[in-house]
C-alpha cells in the first residue's frame, strides 16, 4: 500500500452523506426493500475492471458504514495504488440490503476519483523522464474540488492552489487594471500575508522579463511553444517556479516537460477524466 | 431559444452557493481584491470555443448574481441550444471584481453540464434515424445528479430514474433472493405504490420470457448483441418499454438502436463526458 | 412483528436531531439538570394507552441514543403492529437525565406517526372486503412527508406519489392549458422519462373516455358518486389503475370501495389524524 | 385585520424553503413543466372552504415568492382573523407555473396552522365567560413547534414554554429524585437564572400545599376534578399562576375554567387539530 | 470535580465540527501529514499555564474524537474547577497526527471559555461577602452565546436571558412607545406566556416607583450610583429581583453589591474576557 | 473612507443569519412585539463611544437588512477607519421593531471585530517606526476566524495562515518526528504544492542555521530575547521572512520590532481583545 496522505475524515463523511441522501431520495431503495429480506447476509468484492490508479477508497468505506454500521469493509488496496483488471480493492460483508443500497454511491465516488487519478498518472508517466510535475487547476467539478485534488495526488500529480484565497494568481485583467505586471505583483505582495505565494501569468518573454523584476514566487507561462518555453525557463533561471499551461495533451506534454519547466498544469485531469471502471461483485 | 424545462430555482441557488463558498475559501479572491479597484466596471461575454450543446446557463447567472447583485447577466442562448465556436451565450456587465471572482464557478458548471449535453447529443445524433432515445443512468457525479439529468435532456436524451426511490429496477441479486424473476416483479408490485414503475434487468431470452409473464413496465436488456436484442424486442412485442444497456459506444449505438429497442442507457454521458470548452472574455 | 420496510436511517437521524435541537433550545433540559443527579440510572417502558397501529419506533430509538449513547433501547414491537391499551412497545434503560430529556421528542414522533397509521388502518378496515387500497396524498405536514407516508404503509395503506417530481398528475389547470385531456397526457408522456407514470384527474365520464384514448397509467376519478364511479370503472376496464378521491370519510369509504375502484386517496389520514396516545412510564 | 404578532421572517423563510425542497424533489413539478407554457400568466385566490381562524399567511406568501419572485401576493386577511366559507385570504397573480408549483406547500402550511388556530379558538370560545386562557404544551409536531405556538396565539390561546430550556417544569420524576416537591423547587431556583420561571406539577392537594411553601411561579394541577381544582385555586390564593391539565376536552373545558384556574393546557390543539380546509382557485 | 451542569451534547458536537472544518480547510493539516507517519502514537497533557477556572472541557474532548475516534481522552478536571499553573485538565493518547490536528481547535474553545469563566470568577470573588450574583448579558460573541453562558456558570455567575424570546426586558424605547413604564409592563404581561418573566430597565427612582405599580418580576437599575441603588433596593423591598448594570468594573463591583442588589450584570465577562492560557504538551 | 478589502458577501450573510437565529430563538423579540406598533418608524445612529478602529460594518448592515429589507442603512465610515468618541459610523432608518430586534447582533459583531482592529492598531502603532508588521495567529474565536483576520487588516496588521491547509508551519513535534529541521522542511516541500509556503519554528540559533540550509520561506523565531532576535535576523540575511513570536506585549513589542524582524505574531489581538464600545442611539 502506498502513502498518499488521507483527506480529512469530516470532509469525506459529509460528502458521502449528501450523496447517499441524493440517491435514497424520500423512500429509500424500494427495489431492495421489496425483494431482499432484512436478515440476508452477503459478501462482495470491489474490483477494478480496467487498469488504473485507485482514489477515493475512504468514500466507499463511508458509504457502506453510513447506510449500516453492521457492514464490515476490509480495504485490500490504498489510494494511489496501481490497479490491474481484477485487482480487488476491498472486501465487504454484511446485510445484503445495505450492500446493495450503498453500492452505487460507493462506486460513483470510486470511479470518478480513480478516473482523475488514472488520467493524472497517464500524464505523469509521459513526463517521468524529466523533472516536471503534472499539476491540477481550479477547473474542477463543483463540490468535489478537494477530493479531485486528492485524486490528482493519488495519480502522482501535485496540487495548484485550492481556491481564490490561498495563493495569488495574477492574470491579464489584473495586470491591465494595475497598468503593468510588476505593479500588479507589488500590489499583491503588499496585500497578501507573508505565507501567501504570488504567481503571475505571462504570455510573452518581454512580459516575463518585466515580471521577474518584481520577484514572483512562480510564473505561469501560458500557451508558449516548447522553444519559447525553453527560453522562458532560461530567463527565470531558478528565481521562480516555472509552470506551463495551455495546449497540453498526452501527445504534447512530454515535449513541454523537456523544456525544463517545473510544473505543467492540466485542466483535463479534473474536468474531463473518464470514470475508471470498477465493479462490485457478490460472492457465492 | 429552445424549450428544455428549467430546473427548480432553489436547487440551482443552493448548488451555486456551495460552489462559490468552495472557491472563495476563507479570504475570497485575494488576487482581484489586491489589483482591481472596487469601482472598476467591466463588460464581458461568455462564448463557446468548441461546437456543442448548452446546459447550465442558470448556474452561471446565479454565480454572478450571488457574488454581487449589481452584475447584469443577459442570456443570449438557452439550455439545449446548439453552439458553434464563437457563439455568445451571455453578456455580463458590472463590477469587474465580481465578474472575475464568479467566473470560474460559472464556467465550471457551464462546461461540465454542457459537456454532458454535448456527449448526449452526439449519441442522440447516431440514433436519430430510429425511434430509440438515449437515456442516462444513476452513474452520475456525486452531488450533481439532478443537474446532469437536466443536461441529458438538453442534449436530446431522456431520463432514467433519479434515485433508488422513484422507480423499481430489479437486478440479478434481487431476482436471486426472490427465487425467480416473476416472483421478484410481483413482490415489487405489491410493495410499491401505484404510481411507481417496475423495470427488470434480464440477460437471456428465457429470463425475458419469464419476466414478461409478470407484466413489468419496462425491461432492461443487458449486454445483448444486436441480433439477440432484435429477438427480445419481438418477444416483448410492445407490452413493455424495451431498454438496452451494456457495450454501448458511439460506434455501436446505431446498430443497437436499429434493433427496435426504445431506450438505450449510457453511463458515459454522465460519468465520462469531457467538459465543453466555453470561455469568458472581457470586452474593450 | 410485522414486515413494514424501514425508512432510510439517515433520514430518521436528521429529523430526530432537528427535533431534539428544537426542544433543547440553547440551555437544554434545565429542570432535569437541576433536579436529577448525573449518575441516577432508570428503567422505563413506552406503552400504548389507546388501541392503534404503531409507526415511528426508529425515531424514538434515535432520540434516546442521540441524547446519550449510554441509553439502551429494546424494541418490543415493530412498526405496523396492532397495539392495545397497555401494549409495551419498547423498554428503555440508562441515565435518568437522558430518558427524561429525550422523552417528549420520542413521544411526539411516535404519537404523530402512530396516529397517521391508526387512522389509515381505520380506513383500511372499512374496505378490507374489497380489492381497494387506501392511499395518501401530498397533503402532508411540512417536513414530515416521507415519514407520514411510511406511517400510511404501517396502517395498511399504500403510497401515492412523494412529490411533484416522481409521477405526473394532470389536473384541470394543466388540461385547460393544453386544450384537452388527451393532449395533456401526450405532452406529459413526451416530457417524462419512461419510468414515470402518468395519472390524470377527471370529473366527468366524457372526460374519462377522452383521457383513456391517450393511455394514462392511472385515472383519478374526482368527486364522483358511487354509481358514477362504478360506470367509470367499467369504462376503464382494467386499462389503467382507477383511483377515487373527494368526499371520502369513514362513513362513505366502503361504498366507494365497493364500486370496484382500486385506490381511494384520503387527505385526512396525513393532514388530520389525531395523535395516538402513547406514554412513557418509569419503573420501580 | 387583527394584531397577532408576526413570527421572525428568517424562521418562516427557512421552513418554507425546506418544504419546497421536499415537494420539488430532484426534478421539480414535471406535470406543470410538461403542460403549462413558461409565459402563461394567471390569477388565483386562496379562500376558506370552512369556517375557522387564519394562521400562517406569511408561509403562503413565502412559498410563492421563493418559487418565483415574479409572483405578486396580496394578503386580504391577517393571521388571527375569523374566516367564513368563501372568505378570500389572499389574491395571487403571476406565472401560472409558479402558482401551480407552490400551491400545495402554501396550502399545507396554511391548512395545518389554521387548523391549530381553529381548534384553539373553539376551546377559547368555551371559556370566554371566565378568566381562563387556553395554553399549548410541548406536544407539538416535530419541526413546527414555534409555528404551532404562533397558531395557538392566532386562535386566541396563550403559550406555555417553548422548550426544555426557557422555563422549569418540575414533574413527578424530578420530585422523586429530590425527595420532595419543596426541595425540587429550591434546587430549580438555585439552578436557573433570575429570568426563568418555575412551575411545578402536583396531583394532590397535600402536594400542592407543600409546593406552595417553596413559592413556585406557577402550579400545574394535573388531572384534578373540578371540585378539587376549585379547592386548589383557593389554596394557591393568587400566590402563583394556576394551570389545569389532563382530561380536557371541548365538553369538559368550560367546567374546568369555571373553577377559577387561570390557564388550561390542551395538547390536542397542537397534536390533534384537523386541517382547516382552504383552497386555491384560478380566476377566469 | 465540581457540579456545573453540562451543555447539551448535540450543541457541543455541532460547534466543534464547524470549528474543525474552519481550521482544516480544504486540504487538512498539511504540515502534520507531510512530517508525521500515520502510525506514530503519542501521549500528551493539557494543562493550565495560569491560574483560572475551567470551562469547555467537553469541546476539547469532542475535537480530538471527531478528528479520530482512536484518540483516548481522559478528563482530570471538570468544568468549574479552579486551576493553578500546571494543573492537568486532561490526558490524551492516540495517533500523533490526530492530536496535532485537533490541538488548536481544542485549545481555542478551552482558552476562550475558561477565560470567560475566569473573569466571571474574579467578579464573583469581589461580591462573595454579599448576597449578590454576577450575571451575564446578551453582549456575547456571535455563535457562542450558549457556550459563554455555560462558562459564566462555571465561573460562579448566573445567567440572564438567552435571547430575545425567553424573557421580556423593557428598555427606554419600549417605554417611550407605550407612553409609560407601567403601560409597557402591562402590555408585555398580556402578550407573553405565563412562564415568561418581565424585567424593566429604569434609570430614576421615580421611574422605578411607577414601574413597581405594575408588578414586574425584575428591575434593571441602570447606571445608578451606590447610594441611589441602595434607595432603589429599599423601594423594591423584595417585590422584584433587583439587578444593577452600568459602570461595573472589578474596582466598583463590591460597592455595588453592598447596596443589597441581588444581581449585577457585566457585559465584560463575555465580550471582553482575555483567553485563559492553557497548553498541550507531548510527553516523553 | 479607507481601503481595506471587503470580506466575501456570502460569508458575511451566513454568519449574520446564524447570529440572528441565535438571538431570536423560537419566538423572536417578544419585548418589542409587545410594546412597539408595527407601523412605528424610527431613525438611529451607530456611533463610537471610545476611540478605536472600525471593523465589521458589513455585518451590521446585513443584520438590519435580514431582519427587515425595509431598513435603510447608510454607512458613514468604512472598515479600517479611525474612530473618536462620538464618530457616527452609520445612520439607520426604518421600522422601529426591526431596528430594535437587530441592534444587539449588529453591535456584537461591530464591537468584537472593532475590538480586534483596535488592539491590532495599538500594537501596530508601537512598531510604526520600524519595518515590522503585526500579524495574527490561528488562536482565534471558533467560527469567526476569517472575520477576525479581516479585523486584523482593518487595524493595520497583516495575516498569518488561515488554517492548517494553506501554509506549512513546522513546529517542534514535526521536527522531532522527522529527525531534524532540514529533513522536515524537505518533506514538507515534497508534499505541498508549489504555491504553498513553508515556515519553520526554531528556538535556537543553531536550529535556525540548520533550518536555513533547507531554504524555508519563513522562519518563526520563538521566544527569543531581542539580542538573540537581532542575531537571528542577521543569520537569515534576507533569505526568508523573519517572524518573532512569544512574550509579545504592548510593552515589549517595540524592542522586538527594532531587532529587524519583519513580522511579529500576537495571539492576543484575536483571542484577548476587549470589545470596542459602540452604541446605537435613537434620534428624536
Amino acid at each position: 500500500m502506498s502513502g498518499v496522505a488521507p483527506l480529512p475524515r469530516l470532509l469525506v463523511e459529509r460528502a458521502v452523506e449528501a450523496a447517499l441522501l441524493e440517491d435514497l431520495g424520500r423512500a429509500g431503495d424500494i427495489t431492495t426493500l421489496a425483494t431482499i429480506p432484512a436478515e440476508t447476509m452477503s459478501k462482495a468484492v470491489i474490483a477494478a475492471r480496467k487498469p488504473g490508479r485507485l482514489a477515493g477508497l475512504a468514500f466507499a468505506e463511508s458509504a457502506f458504514r453510513q447506510i449500516d454500521p453492521a457492514v464490515a469493509f476490509l480495504a485490500e488496496a490504498a489510494d494511489g495504488d496501481r490497479l490491474d483488471p481484477g485487482t480487488v480493492v476491498a472486501r465487504i460483508e454484511g446485510p445484503a440490503r445495505a450492500i446493495l443500497s450503498a453500492e452505487r454511491v460507493a462506486l460513483n465516488f470510486l470511479g470518478h476519483l480513480s478516473g482523475v487519478a488514472t488520467l493524472t498518472a497517464a500524464y505523469a508517466a509521459k513526463v517521468a523522464h524529466t523533472g516536471a510535475r503534472i499539476v491540477c487547476t481550479r477547473k474542477t467539478t463543483p463540490g468535489l474540488r478537494a477530493f479531485e485534488k486528492h485524486a490528482v495526488r493519488c495519480g502522482g500529480g501535485a496540487n495548484h492552489r485550492f481556491g481564490l484565497d490561498d495563493a495569488v494568481l495574477i492574470k491579464d485583467n489584473h495586470i491591465a487594471a494595475c497598468g503593468g505586471v510588476a505593479l500588479a505583483i507589488e500590489r499583491a505582495r503588499a496585500f497578501a500575508g507573508h505565507l501567501v505565494k504570488v504567481e503571475v501569468e505571462v504570455d510573452t518573454l518581454d512580459q516575463l522579463r518585466e515580471a521577474m523584476t518584481a520577484g514572483p514566487d512562480a510564473v505561469l507561462l501560458d500557451n508558449m511553444a516548447p522553444a519559447m518555453l525553453r527560453e522562458a525557463v532560461a530567463i527565470v533561471a531558478g528565481r521562480a517556479v516555472t509552470e506551463a499551461s495551455g495546449g497540453v495533451s498526452l501527445e504534447t506534454v512530454a515535449a513541454i516537460a523537456e523544456t525544463g519547466v517545473e510544473r505543467i498544469s492540466v485542466g483535463a485531469i479534473t474536468h474531463s477524466a473518464p470514470v475508471l471502471d470498477l465493479g462490485l461483485d457478490f460472492l457465492g
